[in-house]
């Protein structure tokens, strides 16, 4: 998304909170006081959780700051959390690689070309093998190895990198290193993985090899939100591609690539687009 | 959907009119000062067309007459289309037929064992051929043969029945018959085909023969509201499947019905939940 | 499929074998030295089971007998499993019910009216719910209530039936009993059955439930061969149909009905068409 | 494809020919006198055109000499079109491109990581815009600027380096010139393009502003040979991507794109794996 696209009265708001009446009212009262025209807007209620999500896009003259401050009152009579943000601006982003191309450069193709809405401030791979490919789009690339010693510092570098560069989003392109539980933490709800299986089918390693065992009749791919719980985080997006019994498991691989890379690029361009809210270990995605 | 599910105080609201700020607030006002709950809802402002489409299920504890009587006020303030209905509450029906039953029989398992709610009055065909199909499903069967000379008699007695039992939906379940441009334009809105194409493509007679001919890898299928433009009404869905060089058009005639009979199904499971709202020659589909 | 459609002459063979050279130039031998023509014809060796597997139909006109006894002295050489059958000949079947009859209804619509080819010889239920849907295809129904207590006599009371009818496929749609192992194992490669999940995600009980828990994107079916393994059997065909977080665990079994149905269908109608092939815990599917 | 994993001794031929008694036969015999044992094959007759269709990779310690020997003989009795390649030989190929690079950046990511067996020789571009992509991947450059008065001289400029080349394939990756008729024919069968509608939809200019207009719930993409009849050449792939009432034209666009990027590179896939071949205007895939 070029930044020229972004203007100062175009905005996107998400809200959850306790279900209960008014909320709607309240908030297009806020919207409606300063002139706001509501342009799309999606709101559920979960029965299960007892939370109401809401999420609009609206043109609004005043720009963002007086909807903010009338945020800040609803969200204390409201219990609610909400974000505020200017439609289109692209997320701050690094790219999390390590010898597998195949999903960064769709990430960086889509948001050189096909209006992915991120900022990718840099790559970093725990191996240096798609330097090049951040040299192409004219990214920092930084190789951060990991072994178990060093591991923990690793994990500091890369906050240290989060923190100084005011980063928002954390993209876990077929990085082949899992998380210490408290990275997790501390970045949840900000780090998406692409899952090369149909979770919960096939948690764990090699999960192509485990299709091809149980002759599966489909392969997929689950992006969803990084949390201490390996493989079981809340699931954003998932998707799946026809196989045939003729596939080897060198063939289930390549052809999953091609869902994981899509897969992927769907659940980051919704986080960015701001139509992914938490519902408990589930998702809400207003699409 | 069994009736007994039916509820007073458990509303769809849907509303259609020329874009503009406030809309949602003043209907939300209208909810909040009767007490009421938005459950879920959906709004769409159309930049081409200018119009505003807005769909709530909403819990309202005084009932419908309220709310109706806020939204006469609304809709003349607002220029706006509106409908208020009880959820749940299924359409009083007709399905039209032929000779092919995989359309009807669909229709009727759904209807009696998978929440489809619509109230099929009666089934009325102009071949005897599916009267059985009606019998085991308990509801009247109505043959109305059509012929050059009859075809205005033919459709005198059709809209008699549908004044006659109030009905306000009528589905063209493989009905091969094209409507005269006068019932067409009596009924708008108000009548699903299910044309055996993934239109534009294979408009007119015999498509999957010209499906067969053009060589296609994905067949199609295709529900839309009837208007006098024949194979031009507004679409509602429409789904594929894939077929390969091996496939004789009789083959392709056979897999087609599953297609034909899923979109059916869906587009009037969506009609008749409300989720369908009219946008000049296009649909917006809350679903 | 109409008997009047199967010829003496339309025939299909299926071989399996372990790997080696002239196993297709000695069929061929054999179809040609019968003056008989190839229509098409699949063959698949897989390197990971060194096991052969080919398909192939033919209009021979000397008839079956010549075939089979040239097919006799190829499987001494080759050591091979191989069946040939008349094209289009339905299947003696046995579909198995409990209450939900979405999966039972499917499969006699479309072998009364979409060349489905199985001979539907009897309709057996653990309850007494659907018998009005036999009745409907004139299909006699059979009551065999299973208790923990009755379990033996009632699969005994099964087999008989498959062995007096000579039945050559058995069903399970929807049937919500589970096989004994010595069942299983004496039918072993001829009862199909459809499971409500996208396997190995959620097996055993509630899988819609799990699904619901779990937040997934996309909800599926998966007909396999019963085996005494529960849920472990080989794969004969999935798919999947996508769902949001609007979707209740009851709107998930409505809509997933439609994906068993539709998987079982196809699944039935591979089987019955000679194209599945078992591969260890695994199939071959000539489709 | 590695040219490494080429092997003298696994090769894939093709054939058609008027369907009769014996081909399979002759095929295998040829095959068997060269110890030659086959991977896996497929064949199809089709009643429509009279034509017989054979794939088969063999395995074949001769290598490819005598089993050419034997189907130059093969040819003479049965009428036959045939080609036998080694398995996985790239094709010398040339992609051709305008300014849009979503599907050149495509290829080129599968012919370097993801086996895609094709050689790429040179890009040629109508404009300059696609120029670094080019070289990132190390593969010449070539801009034949297009206007109407320099068409003749382009299109020779093109067909020479065909032929100095020994291009084998062409593909039109979102290039935006119509080739002239003479071109198409001289290169017939060996120049797949890429249109951005399922066709027989949407043939001509701004596919998805039609698609758009006409409010399709589904937009896809079409992979064909080129022929002189514009938009009518036989049809390789086809695919689709769900699209809503939200989406506006230049949405379809962007969505549209992933759609033609995955159909042309599976087309391009089963063509350079000889799995296509051509049955009058329409095409047999072996996949």
């Amino acid at each position: 998304m070029a930044e020229e696209n972004v203007s100062d009265t175009k905005l996107i708001l998400t809200i959850s909170c306790p279900d209960g009446p008014g909320i709607v009212h309240a908030v297009s009262n806020i919207i409606v006081e300063n002139q706001g025209n509501i342009i799309q807007s999606q709101q559920f209620g979960d029965p299960d959780t007892g939370l109401f999500f809401m999420r609009v896009e609206l043109e609004c003259p005043t720009g963002r700051a007086p909807i903010e401050a009338g945020m800040e009152e609803f969200a204390k009579k409201f219990d609610a959390s909400w974000n505020l943000d200017l439609y289109g601006r692209p997320l701050r982003t690094i790219i999390m690689v390590s010898k597998e191309g195949h999903c960064v450069t769709d990430l960086l193709y889509r948001q050189r070309y096909a209006d992915l809405p991120i900022d990718v401030v840099a790559i970093v791979g725990n191996h240096p093998d798609l330097a090049p490919v951040a040299q192409f789009y004219g990214i920092p690339f930084l190789c951060i190895p990991v072994t178990k010693d060093t591991k923990a510092a690793a994990e500091a570098e890369l906050l240290n990198l989060v923190r100084a560069e005011n980063i928002e989003l954390v993209v876990l392109a077929r990085y082949m290193q899992i998380l210490s539980d408290s990275l997790c933490n501390e970045l949840a709800g900000n780090v998406i993985n692409i899952h090369h299986s149909f979770l919960p089918s096939f948690k764990g390693a090699r999960p192509y090899a485990q299709a091809h065992d149980r002759g599966v009749k489909l392969i997929g791919a689950t992006a969803h939100y990084v949390t201490a719980d390996l493989d079981e985080g809340p699931i954003i997006e998932q998707d799946v591609t026809r196989v045939t019994h003729r596939e080897s498991t060198r063939d289930l691989v390549a052809e999953g690539q091609d869902v994981e890379r899509r897969v992927l690029a769907q659940a980051v361009r919704w986080h960015s687009e701001h139509r992914v809210l938490l519902n408990g270990t589930r998702t809400v995605v207003f699409n």
